[in-house]
């Protein structure tokens, strides 16, 4: 099996070439022809051709080298994307021109097999970061949701058997790097540099070429689901329902009661499920954001932190274990979140099925308007995790009952770690 | 704020030197005194005690820089380890000096905060690639289970609320290069080329520091929920039941109907508790595998390439559908998997719960028993997951009523994109 640069010397890190593949196949991010934009080129099968930092699949590319170790996949392999193409039409909208309005998705990803059919043809190796299919959706808690009258079939969205009719949407990240420094109020320069060292040093490319302005980090993807017709998306007349979900696999997957997270994305896609129903569409975006980004090492050490301290597992003190072990209360960022809304063309959210203050702040700073805000219904929220909603509803998150004060906090605890 | 390296230059990449940390501080992979066989220092607080390629947390490192970058995280912090030790203690177990039978993970992750404690005292910057917790599981799956008989409350595994006790444990990557490349059949340059290569150039260090063998990689972590008590999983008479899973966020969190993910999964967990209750233990090691580590664009790529292609979705031509378009059937390779069971202390699996011949494989041949497969009940797979399941049995996942032949797989078809 051939490999790309077996017979070359290793190329440790490149520089600027007169002759790079930033001059001859430039990225104009925010151009509104796409073929004057330009491909995003981050394959290796022809390193030549490469117009941007990192490779596709995030995290997953080092799978694809473990894939070629084991001799099960050659190096040299290119997609064949016939039939692969979207099911559903997104775009192109307005929002993809405003300056700044995306730099953390690239929002023709789903439609280089079309847009760049001759670049292929002729041996450049463009490969879609977004893929749009159809699904169905079978979850315990919609059955439950019908069986107690809150929703009923209606033979298209919502079946009698419970299922869900989806489109869903994954989007591999694609970072314009003047863009994502603007957005968290530093130059680039230093975002790049901080970017290297934090990672221990992970893609010399941010440092040494200037002239790629465009990363593909390995990290993980977002997921949309919209219940509902695709294409009234961004019609200004449709009614929108929004979950904006960050990952949670302890209670996404598995139920865990120290928190909302299950309870209130099930109860966006009951939403969703009534908005859609009635004519409108439902959005959940799903962001692989596991434990405020910290991950779930660290999240599991705070939780004993927590459970072990002085005085037992106190919402006046919940933020402060998260900061001591982390070094930061929070990693998320919402910044970029919006990203992905504005890519589906949306103005405005009629209801929206989030508390925090953090994502309604970056969405309306990103031009799309929030009607209202919903909070998670008080019947669903598990026994363990009034610690996490009260600390931050005291924070800053929306509540229509208004937020608890210093002595209402020290009095809601958790369970102690005896009792699990 | 302060940042560690912002006076100096940029240093590109490292190369061996007399006083490296790999000479002052090495790590002696395998060696059974944990103070002799030396701590991971993946830190980048103090760039010079390093030993490691790459960083703590894996992906998440790149939201740190973002923390950093929005200067909401001092780059300079560390950990605050005070509460967050184990809650059960796991180990040590003969299986962590048995040559060449844990590459993939730290086997002390979770016990440096006492084992290095002095080191940690004077300023070196160590940290946990292991965190173990409680956790209470309720899924409304279970609660269906109780009310159908197959499960009842015992008030200590599972309540009559619904809720499982566990244990959970957090699980980094740490990989032991050389062991890595002996698991794929590969020379260890080899290995540490193609990662260089096929994630686009991250980490120079994998070919400048032969001297490093051990890499933190940027994917997700491993996830294990133990149902029952620990201490009893290295006893050689406790009956083992276990469940090996690879995510598939569609399925686990949203229940779609294409694959059996969630349904196997939550039988699994069903499973685990009965054992636990008999005075077993249950085991769940849920993997970051999306779309068998291809990630979700390529698997809704394939999807509409399944249900587009002439003929209709059929299992007859399942297989070839993923390799079209990934260029290879599956990038899981389970070589690295059994690497958590062996940490756990376990000899023998009583049940399994899963049919793939790669996981059964994988797990016999680190050294495990395995005396029982439990397939996926009938009655529990999908209306749209039969394709896939069928093409699965006929390539060799185990199945006690036989594999369907290529007449059956030609008539097995799922649904079209039209009837979504």
């Amino acid at each position: 099996m051939n490999s790309p640069n077996r017979t070359t010397h290793i190329r440790l890190t490149s520089h600027p070439e007169p002759n790079a593949a930033t001059v001859r196949r430039p990225i104009k991010w925010g151009v509104s022809d796409p073929k004057e934009r330009g491909p995003v080129i981050g394959s290796i099968t022809n390193p030549s051709d490469r117009n941007v930092i990192g490779a596709h699949g995030g995290s997953y590319s080092l799978y694809r080298a473990l894939a070629i170790s084991a001799r099960a996949l050659n190096p040299m392999a290119r997609p064949d994307l016939h039939n692969t193409h979207p099911t559903a039409e997104i775009g192109p909208h307005p929002q993809w021109f405003e300056p700044g309005r995306i730099v953390s998705l690239d929002p023709w990803g789903h439609m280089v097999g079309q847009i760049y059919r001759d670049d292929i043809a002729s041996d450049v190796d463009i490969r879609p970061t977004i893929a749009i299919t159809k699904a169905r959706l079978n979850m315990p808690e919609i059955l439950s949701a019908m069986g107690a009258k809150r929703l009923k079939a209606d033979g298209g969205v919502l079946r009698a058997s419970g299922d869900i009719s989806v489109t869903k949407v994954a989007v591999d990240p694609v970072w314009y790097l003047p863009g994502i420094a603007e957005r968290f109020g530093c130059a680039e320069g230093e975002l790049r540099r901080t970017l290297f060292e934090q990672t221990g040093g992970m893609f010399p490319e941010l440092v040494t070429r200037p002239d790629m302005s465009v990363f593909l980090p390995p990290i993980g993807n977002i997921t949309v689901y919209v219940i509902g017709e695709v294409a009234k998306l961004s019609h200004p007349k449709t009614r929108i329902a929004c979950r904006v979900h960050d990952e949670c696999n302890g209670s996404d997957v598995f139920g865990s009661d120290i928190c909302t997270c299950r309870p209130y994305l099930v109860h966006g896609i009951e939403e969703c499920v009534r908005e859609a129903q009635s004519g409108g569409v439902g959005i959940i975006a799903y962001n692989r954001k596991e434990g405020r980004a910290l991950g779930e090492v660290t999240k599991f050490l705070v939780y004993n932190a927590r459970k072990r301290q002085e005085g037992g597992d106190k919402a006046s003190t919940y933020f402060e274990r998260t900061e001591c072990v982390a070094g930061v209360q929070d990693a998320r960022f919402q910044q970029l979140m919006p990203d992905v809304l504005n890519w589906l063309g949306i103005r405005r959210i009629d209801r929206l099925m989030s508390m925090s203050n953090m994502k309604y702040d970056a969405i309306t700073a990103s031009g799309i308007e929030v009607v209202e805000r919903v909070p998670i219904p008080a019947e669903l929220v598990p026994p363990d995790a009034q610690v996490e909603l009260e600390a931050k509803k005291a924070a800053g998150y929306y509540t229509p009952e208004g937020a608890p004060d210093a002595s209402d906090l020290e009095k809601i605890k958790g369970r102690d770690l005896e009792r699990f």
